[in-house]
C-alpha cells in the first residue's frame, strides 16, 4: 500500500467532508493498494473511509491473489452469480454507515455502473470527483517512482538496440516489431506499454499508423515508437533512423524535428506552463514552414499509465513543477513523403529535466 | 459499414422515438462503421439519426485514416486544442436539430464525459441505453461472422502447435508465451485477443495466473489459454497437456474436466437456457466432489470482443439460439496441486453446436 498517498487522500476526504472514496480505475487501485489486476468486465473496487479501515472488492477469482498481495486490509470477493452492487452496498453500509458524500472517479465510472451504485444510495451525494485528486497525486513523481521510470526507460533503449539490429533489406515492419517484443519477453519484460510501432518511409506519415507488411528499403527512414511496462511503470520513446543513405530532404526534416525536440527539452524548467513548452517546439517547426504537419500536442504525462497528466498542449496553463514526468515528442508528417518523430520522456528537476531514455537522437544511418 | 445492423438500429430508434444514437464503444464503432481505432483518452464517436446521414467524430490524427476507410459518410475531426464536446454539440444541433431523446451506450460512457455532453443539452432525455440494443445485435452471428471466427479459431490451433512444440525441460512459461506470439506475428497475426497464458503445474491452479519464470518440469501439466484477433474477430481456447508421464491424480482431474466439457458441448441446443448449460458441466464436476474448485462461470460470448454476451452462468435464463457464439470452459483449480481447464468456443447450429478450434482435447502427453 502507498501509505503516503493514502494519507493524502484521507486528508482530502476530511477536508471535503467525504465519507467514502470509491476507487474504480484499475490503475489507481494498483497505485494506492499495490494490488494490480485487470478485471475485464467484472467489478474491481477499492474503498477508503477517513475513519475506518479501507477494503478491496474483487471478483472471487482474484480474491486469494489479492489476499496474498502486500495489501494489508480486508478483501471481499464476489462470485459471477452474485450481484456485485448489492454486496458493495451492504459492505459499505455495514462498515461505514450510510454515506452522505461518496466520491467516485468519474473518468473511470461508466454510467450504467453509476446508476446501479446510486440506486442503492438514493440520498447520497455523488457530486465529488476523485479523478483530479488522483491525477494531482500522480502528477509529481517521488524519487523512487523516478528510479523505476528510469529502469523502464532503460528497457526502451534495449528495445531500440534490438530494433535497429533487425533492420535489413526486405524485413517488414511487423517482423521488426515482433523481434523487439520477443527479445524483450525473453529478457523478462512481459508487457509493452503499447503496441510497438515500426513504420517505414511514407507509412510513418500517419502519426498513429500500425506496423504492417511494408518492407524496409534502402534510402528510407524507419520510425520506432515503443515502450515497456516495468514494475508497473511505463516508458515511451521514439527514434527515426535511416536505412542506408538518406535523401537531403529526409535529413532536413529530421534535423528540424530534432532541433525542436532538443530546444523544448533544454527549455523545461519549473515555473513555465505546459502551453509555453509546447510553443517552443511548435514555433521552430512553424518557422521552417511545417507547422501544419505537426498535428498533435507536444507531449503527455507518463507514469503508471502511458498517457496521464500533464498534457503538454497549447492552452494548458498548468505550471510545470519538479517531479513531473512527460513526453517531448514533436513530429512532422507529410503524407506520401515522410514521417519523423523524436521523443524522450523526461522528469523535471530543480532547474531543468532529465530524460528516461538515452539512445542518441542524431540521425542514425544503418548500413 | 454494416448496413444490415445500421438498419436494425434505425428501426429501433424510430420505434423508441430516439433522435440521435451516440455510439461510444470503439468496438461498437468498428462493428457498425467498419472503422477501427483505439482513441486512448481522446474522444471517438459515431452518430446516427433516423432521418439524416450518420457521421463519425474522431481525433484529427485519425480523421484522414477514417476518410480513407470504407466509411461512406462524413468524418469530423477535432484537434487536441479544441473542446470535443462543444464541437459535438454544434455538429449535432446543426445536422439534426436539438435532440429530444439522445440514446447512449451507458456501459461505455464515463460519468465525466456524460456530464460534459449533458451540459450542452440541458433539456434532452438521455435515459435510453444502447448497450442492450448493440449486445442484442451482436448476440447472433451471421454466417460471414462465423466464417471469420472459424479463421480466428484456426489461428488458435496454430498457436497450440507452436506452444506444444516449445515445451521442453527448463523452458519457462514466459518463454513459451513469447515464442507463440512471435511465431504468430511473423505469420501476420498482429494481435492476441488477450495475453497468452502458459501455466505450469500448481501455478495453473490460479485461473487468472500470468506466465512468469516458472520452468517446465517432467510430470507436470501445462495449461495454455490463448486466442488471436483476426479481421476484428477473436478466438479463445484452452488446452491442458502433460510434459512426460502425468500422475494418476493429474490424469483423473483432466478426465473429469474433459467429461464436463464434452458433455456441455454435446448438450448445446437452441431453446435451452444459459443456466441449464452451465449446470450440465457443473453437476459432473460436483458429482466427482470438485464443485468448489470450479469457481467461475462455464463460459462467455465471443465475437469482436473476447468477452461479450451471452454469459453462460447459473441464473442466466437467456435462451440459447442458433448463431450465438460462446466459450465452454470448465476447470478444476486445486491450490498448490493442479489446475486444469479445457475450453472451446462454439457457434450454435440448428440442432447443436460446432467448435471454432479443432486441437484434440484428450490429454496429450509430450515427451
Amino acid at each position: 500500500m502507498n501509505q503516503e498517498k493514502v494519507n493524502e487522500l484521507s486528508r482530502w476526504m476530511a477536508k471535503e467532508n467525504v465519507d467514502v472514496a470509491y476507487i474504480t480505475n484499475p490503475n489507481s487501485i494498483s497505485y494506492l493498494s499495490g494490488f494490480t489486476s485487470d478485471p475485464h468486465e467484472r467489478v474491481l473496487a477499492l474503498f477508503f473511509s477517513p475513519t475506518h479501515d479501507p477494503f478491496l472488492f474483487t471478483p472471487a477469482l482474484e480474491a486469494d491473489t489479492a489476499r496474498q498481495s502486500s495489501w494489508p486490509y480486508d478483501v471481499v470477493g464476489y462470485l459471477d452469480t452474485q450481484n456485485p452492487w448489492q454486496i458493495i452496498a451492504e459492505e459499505l453500509t455495514t462498515r461505514y454507515g450510510k454515506p452522505q458524500q461518496l466520491a467516485i472517479e468519474k473518468s473511470a465510472f461508466t454510467l450504467d455502473r453509476f446508476e446501479q451504485l446510486a440506486s442503492y444510495f438514493p440520498t447520497t451525494d455523488f457530486s465529488k470527483d476523485l479523478t483530479a485528486v488522483i491525477q494531482q497525486m500522480q502528477l509529481r513523481k517521488t524519487p523512487s517512482e523516478i528510479e523505476t521510470l528510469l529502469e523502464a526507460g532503460n528497457w526502451a533503449d534495449v528495445a531500440f538496440e534490438i530494433g535497429f539490429s533487425a533492420i535489413k533489406d526486405g524485413v517488414t515492419e511487423e517482423e521488426i516489431a515482433a523481434e523487439i517484443e520477443y527479445q524483450l519477453k525473453r529478457k523478462g519484460v512481459s508487457h509493452m506499454s503499447f503496441d510497438t510501432t515500426v513504420l517505414v518511409g511514407p507509412h510513418a506519415a500517419n502519426p498513429h499508423g500500425a506496423p504492417n507488411q511494408t518492407p524496409v528499403k534502402a534510402n528510407e527512414l524507419v520510425l520506432f515508437d515503443l515502450g515497456v511496462v516495468w514494475k508497473g511503470y511505463c516508458s515511451d520513446a521514439t527514434r527515426t533512423v535511416a536505412y542506408k543513405e538518406p535523401t537531403a530532404f529526409q535529413e532536413k526534416i529530421h534535423a528540424i524535428v530534432l532541433e525542436a525536440q532538443l530546444a523544448a527539452q533544454a527549455a523545461v524548467k519549473p515555473g513555465m506552463t505546459a502551453s509555453q513548452l509546447d510553443k517552443i517546439a511548435r514555433d521552430i517547426i512553424t518557422d521552417y514552414g511545417y507547422g501544419e504537419a505537426f498535428n498533435h500536442r507536444l507531449g503527455h504525462g507518463i507514469g503508471t499509465s502511458i498517457h496521464e497528466y500533464p498534457s503538454i498542449v497549447a492552452g494548458n496553463d498548468l505550471i510545470i513543477e519538479e517531479g513531473m514526468c512527460f513526453s517531448i515528442e514533436p513530429g512532422i508528417y507529410l503524407p506520401n513523403q515522410v514521417g519523423v518523430r523524436i521523443e524522450d520522456c523526461v522528469y523535471v528537476t530543480k532547474d531543468g529535466c532529465q530524460p528516461f531514455t538515452k539512445t542518441p537522437k542524431e540521425l542514425l544511418i544503418i548500413n
